[in-house]
């Protein structure tokens, strides 16, 4: 049984023309005889719609009930889907989180999938049964059958998941840009498709604001070794294939420059530099779920040592909440914070074998005079925190320093 | 532990300011020390716009994805209020079909609830966790987990099923009435509401579209002996009881007039006369789940005899569909339909004890001039089909017959 999953997003089922449109995406693998698994997320709207009125109700919804009323979203969507197939006389159906199901931890908003149908091979079932089996994205139900739902962009891992559950031929993940590119075009117009990237650097990419796969979803295409091919909606050109490592990729020292302006810097000033103290520190915003990125320690200086850290911009309030609440236990002396940073990342698998990437980087910058206030690097990664106003400055100089502009012309998006 | 089941329509949770109402009919019960299951339907207008959206897609939309469609009608509504509750500071959490779970037929838009959680007692374990579950009404699942609906005024039964499985104290049925009445008031301002009814009675009146509670949850609350009171969400009025028959029933000769204008009367002519013949037309139409009523079959003659009965006004064409395509088989002449005509019923489990009932009402309709086309009789129960044009006069007629009229003023309205 050769399974193809495809996922496409709210732009593309937000009305019934929209759906007819996605209905002819779908056609083409099912006539190539496959069996198809389509993944939809709510149509466009629908979800802040929700939002809003739970919003209406209180001003602090409790995340498991604001979970059962977004899933609504897909729920309609799917089943919307499924009459235009069955309208088409295909066999099909639509399929809920919980009746996959897509077992996630009880994360409400942010849910992680656990594991997907692992014992009863359920939607094996389905797909004997059905041609076509349109699944709802973004939700899954935990182990006490409540539902969940993935966060932003979570139909993304829902499609991976899937296909990794099934061993799906490939998963498709649709949007309304071409592929991956070398970097934002909104930001540098020189900014080229990638063809193929590797899972690592599309980790970075997608964890640096890329946006156009969830993180998570790469994480799950990698250690299932899903190939998802990222493409547009609107055209049947390739897109970007998302893949395992190979020599060619190698061969190229820089795949793509990302960014990130959702950042903030949070500093805890002259830190009681005993061991133990990071654990303090971070332990507590792990358990509220924050997403700590880049940590700079500095050496430490008659006992004492400074910490500085970047978190995601929407965290900032409940971090100093947390910190300040520990400041005595920690033995901090002062926090202080700073909301116009942002990230810059250079990001090749080909760095591995190479030196002096961050070299030519950090040269690049100091030409334009660009500031940089903190660095981290991986084996694939150089990134450098900066005053937020000169981001674009940065990703352009960058994309040029190592010759991304010099590919094929990219065309008008 | 005491248990409380409350029963809310569409119109009373349609927005933010009525769920605001429903709370303190809620609060009532939970100051009082007991456990309650607040049972939802879908905000006010919600069922229709999912239906359109549906119809919209296809012209022939399948049943199975329409469920799915529709049930997210109460599952917003559900979570909305248990945020109400859980803002309160109550212990709270709304429940979806599938979670309870309430287990029903596969008869997708008017699914029978078979069972609700026998074996796993999963909704005493949450009726301990929490003090008020809000469980969406007019929702289940089938043993493929897909979600069913249980049909218009499905949430009643939903209610009653859930006081059964539980052995609530009462089960109170909030509606925009303020409980049931003698017969409808807008056809006969004489009518008066009736402080107590027997199960068979209330099932009598609302098969007969008394409209107060889904005929269904009335037989649930008979098997199951659930006391339940109907009653008004605009005041705290006493309203009806629905309840065990007893003696001081008894003594009242006819309880209500009820009637049915959504009645078409079929006819097959000629039909050959053999034995297994009503079989052969009434086993198809049950197999569509066309609720064939009165039956009236003529004398033989020639062994041939006219077969007439009558179905629901919205499945006349599928019934005519079905047994023309039986014609040969069945054998019968010529098949017509008569939608003009409606259903007038004098009810009362006095009748028992009593004869003449029949006898005095054929004469009150005579007097006024109302033919009368068909007549079937019940234990507590007579029927008669007429021209549905005379329906009021036939109502007020019967109900003067009957004394009816003569109890306490009827409050306005």
């Amino acid at each position: 049984m050769n399974i193809v999953v495809q996922k496409f997003g709210g732009t593309s089922v937000r009305n019934l023309e929209c759906q007819r449109q996605v209905l002819q995406k779908v056609l083409r693998p099912y006539r190539e005889g496959n069996k198809v698994i389509v993944v939809l997320s709510a149509m466009t709207g629908e979800t802040n719609r929700l939002l809003d009125l739970a919003n209406e109700w209180t001003d602090n919804p409790d995340p498991a009930e604001v979970d059962s009323i977004l899933s609504t979203g897909e729920q309609v969507s799917c089943a919307l889907f499924a009459l235009l197939l069955k309208q088409q006389g295909i066999s099909a159906r639509s399929v809920l989180g919980f009746q996959v199901p897509i077992r996630t931890d009880s994360t409400f908003g942010k849910a992680r999938i656990i594991d997907i149908d692992v014992d009863n091979n359920k939607l094996t079932k389905m797909l004997k049964e059905h041609d076509i089996l349109v699944v709802a994205g973004f939700q899954g139900c935990d182990e006490n059958q409540r539902v969940t739902t993935l966060g932003r962009g979570g139909s993304d891992t829902s499609a991976v998941a899937l296909a990794a559950a099934v061993k799906a031929d490939i998963c498709e993940i649709y949007t309304d840009v071409p592929g991956v590119f070398t970097t934002d075009p909104n930001m540098c117009t020189e900014a080229r498709k990638i063809d193929r990237i590797a899972y690592d650097e599309m980790l970075e990419m997608a964890s640096m604001g890329a946006k156009v796969l969830q993180i998570r979803s790469v994480e799950f295409a990698k250690k299932y070794n899903v190939t998802v091919h990222v493409r547009s909606t609107f055209s049947n050109e390739p897109g970007t294939i998302v893949m395992q490592e190979d020599e060619t990729m190698e061969a190229v020292l820089v795949s793509g420059i990302a960014y990130d302006k959702d950042q903030a810097r949070i500093t805890l000033e002259h830190v009681t530099d005993t061991p133990g103290v990071s654990a303090q520190i971070f332990t507590p915003l792990a358990d509220k779920m924050i997403l700590v990125d880049m940590i700079v320690q500095n050496p430490s200086k008659d006992g004492k040592t400074d910490m500085t850290f970047t978190v995601p911009r929407s965290d900032v309030q409940q971090t100093i909440k947390v910190l300040e609440k520990l400041q005595y236990e920690i033995g901090f002396e002062k926090l202080s914070s700073n909301l116009n940073v942002s990230k810059i990342s250079i990001i090749g698998v080909g760095m591995r074998n190479h030196s002096g990437v961050a070299a030519r980087a950090f040269q690049a910058l100091a030409d334009e005079n660009v500031n940089i206030l903190m660095i981290s690097t991986s084996e694939i990664k150089v990134t450098c925190l900066i005053d937020d106003k000169y981001t674009e400055l940065a990703v352009r100089t960058l994309h040029k320093a190592f010759h991304l502009d010099e590919g094929e012309p990219l065309e008008k998006l």
